[in-house]
Formats: structure tokens, sequence, C-alpha cells
């Protein structure tokens, strides 16, 4: 019985890691089908969506069963219940990687702003924080995840960074700037992507120390 | 048996009404919350967010717990698909209602938008589609349904204009337009509300015709 219990836990860990490859790799392939304006890798994106949410379904539902029939507790418990939680921010990094993706293939159509070289330095940041968290859950280390925690700031400040600069384009813009407001949402989603990986790196800390996380005190 | 299982559609049916009814809400709530400034309420919205995705999760498990017990045909088969499909659309929407909060939040101190009254115009034209996404599905009414799907076409009318409009007042504001840009994502939210319940009311048809309905011939 123990067995098949440890068994279902391991299981567990593997459906996590597995989520976890999913959307790193889909909010990887967004960045490039819109630096490539690639219609149909966004297209590909938006369609994966469903397999993403398909995982956090099947992840709960494991979660819940272990919960009902094994009664677990201290770490089993704490696994089980940041599991829960972490998949509902993962799920949501993938819907933005399939936002991001619709932006571009308006952008493809409607023509392209004209410099994405910040947007791309935002997006790598954005995606090392969104590893760095998943690591830090696989590997059970707290460090990490504290650093991505901090990272967040970095992430913020470009995003205040690009706003301004896209503000200001926007008001040199003789084109109408509509291309610009759009960058606008792909950075607004870029930040909320990183919102959603301090969530998941505060859970890798609750999983570890038992503890929710006072993030000032970090 | 069969008494039980009519019990378990008529107790989905009521689920799906319950869950309508709370993204309804927390949209409604989400926008009044913004024009009165209410950070009580934003943050109230932001929590009960996790109500609907929990909603969403009973609904999914009643349905898959219909499918493989009852493994229903015909118009039964149809109810329990769309319906998981709708909560999918149900749950991004109540997200979204927790976006616009998260902005409501921002705006509280940083400073509003001078002029909000297109952008309730178009907040009431999106919150009519949804009720009539959700009605269409209560009632099985395709004339409903197809209202909302032509409907989109007015809301997606207001994003274009009010997107234009705030462009052109970062173009003219002296005080860097960040508001303004901040008002271009709620304007970008209520769109995508209105994408989804155009999938909502496409699911609706499905189920009541047990075709995917062709947008270009309705």
């Amino acid at each position: 019985m123990r067995d098949y219990y440890n068994k279902q836990l391991s299981e567990l860990e593997k459906m996590m890691c597995n989520m976890g490859q999913m959307i790193e790799t889909a909010i990887e392939d967004a960045m490039t089908a819109l630096l490539e304006k690639d219609q149909e890798k966004a297209k590909e994106i938006i369609q994966n969506d469903e397999k993403v949410d398909h995982q956090q379904k099947k992840i709960e539902d494991l979660c819940m069963q272990l919960l009902l029939s094994q009664q677990p507790v201290a770490t089993d418990l704490r696994q089980i219940s940041s599991a829960i939680k972490m998949v509902t921010d993962m799920e949501r990094i993938g819907d933005h990687a399939a936002d991001i993706s619709e932006i571009t293939l308006q952008l493809t159509q409607s023509g392209y702003p004209h410099d994405l070289t910040e947007v791309k330095k935002m997006a790598k940041e954005t995606i090392n924080m969104l590893k760095d968290s998943l690591d830090a859950y696989i590997e059970k280390n707290a460090q990490k995840a504290v650093k991505v925690i901090h990272q967040d700031d970095v992430v913020d400040d470009y995003f205040s960074r690009i706003k301004k600069e896209i503000i200001r384009q926007i008001n040199e813009s003789s084109e109408g700037g509509e291309q610009e407001a759009d960058l606008l949402m792909i950075i607004k989603y870029l930040e909320r992507i990183g919102d959603h990986a301090t969530n998941i790196a505060e859970w890798v800390l609750f999983y570890i120390t038992g503890e929710h996380p006072d993030v000032s005190q970090l």
C-alpha cells in the first residue's frame, strides 16, 4: 500500500515536470513565433494550450485522489497541496503564451512595430524566472526560489521602462501607433508571467519549509 | 438508475447556471470597482476568482463521471461535452474580471485616466453578450446564440475605436500617458471576454443542433 502511494507521489512529480516543460516550451515558442513572424507556429501554440489545460486537470485529479484516499500529512501533504496551487499559475502561463500568439497573428497582418530588442530581453528574463521556479521545484532548492522572487523586480522594471518607451513611440509614430499598442499587451502578458513564476516560487518555499514566505523579509 | 442519471444531468445544468452567475457578477463588479475607484471591491474580485476555478473543476469532474459511468449518446453526450468546453471559456472570463481589478488597484494609486465613458459603453455591450450567451444556454435558444456571435463585431468595433482614441490621448497627454496605456489593457480584456462569450454561444449551438456552426454562414 505504502509502495503504491510512493509510486503515486513520484508520478505526481513526473506530471508536474511534464507540465512545466509544456509551458516553458509554449512561452519560448510564442516568443520565437513573434520574433520570426511565424503564423503557423503561433497557431500551433494556441491549439496546444488545450493540452496544458488537460495536464492541469490530470494533476488536480491525482492530487484529489491522493488527498482523499491517503490522508497524507507533513511533507507529503505539502507536496500535494502546493502542486494543486502551482498548476493554476502554470495554466495561466500557458494561457498567456496563447495570448501572445493571438497578437502575433494580428501583427503579421497589420504590420510589425519597428524594434523588438527590449521586448526580447524582457522575455529572456521572464523565461529565466520561469525556468528557475520550475528548477527550484524539481531540486527542492529554496535558494533558487528566493532568487526568482527577487528577479520579479527586474521583470517589473523592464515592464515600466518598455511601457514608457512604447508610449514615447506612440507619441512619435506617424502611422497611428496601433502596432505599438499591441506590443504593450505583449509586455503586459510577460509581466503577468513573471507574477505567476513568483507565485510558483512561493509555493516551492512553502513545500520545502512549511511556511508561507514573508516576501518583504527575503 | 436512469432516474439517478437524469438527476445528475439536471445537477450539471444547475452547476453551469451557478458558474455563469458567478462570472457575470465578477465582470459586473469589476467594472463597478473600476468606475467607482473601489479598492476593496477590486481585491474581493481577485480573491473570488478562486471560487470560479473551483466551480469549473467540480463541473469537469461531474462531466467525466457521467461520461465514464453512463456512456451517454446524442443530446446527453452533447450536453456534457459542450459543458466541458464552455467552462474553459467561462473560467477565462473570471480571470479577466480579476485582471481588470488588478489594473483598477494600480490606477487607484497612480491616478485615473480622464474619461471612461466609452469604456463603460463597451463593457455594457460585452456584459450583454455574456448574459445572452448564458441565457441561450439555459433556454436552449439558438436564435439568441446566433445574436451573440453577431454582437461580437460590435464589441470588436468598440475595441478598435477606443484603442485609436486612447492612442490619440496618449499623443496629447502631458502627463506621460501611463494611465491611458493601462486603459488599453482593460479594453483588451473586455474584447477577449467578447471572444469567450462567442465561443460559449458556438458551443450552445453545437449542443442544440449537433453541428459546429459555420460562423460565416450565420
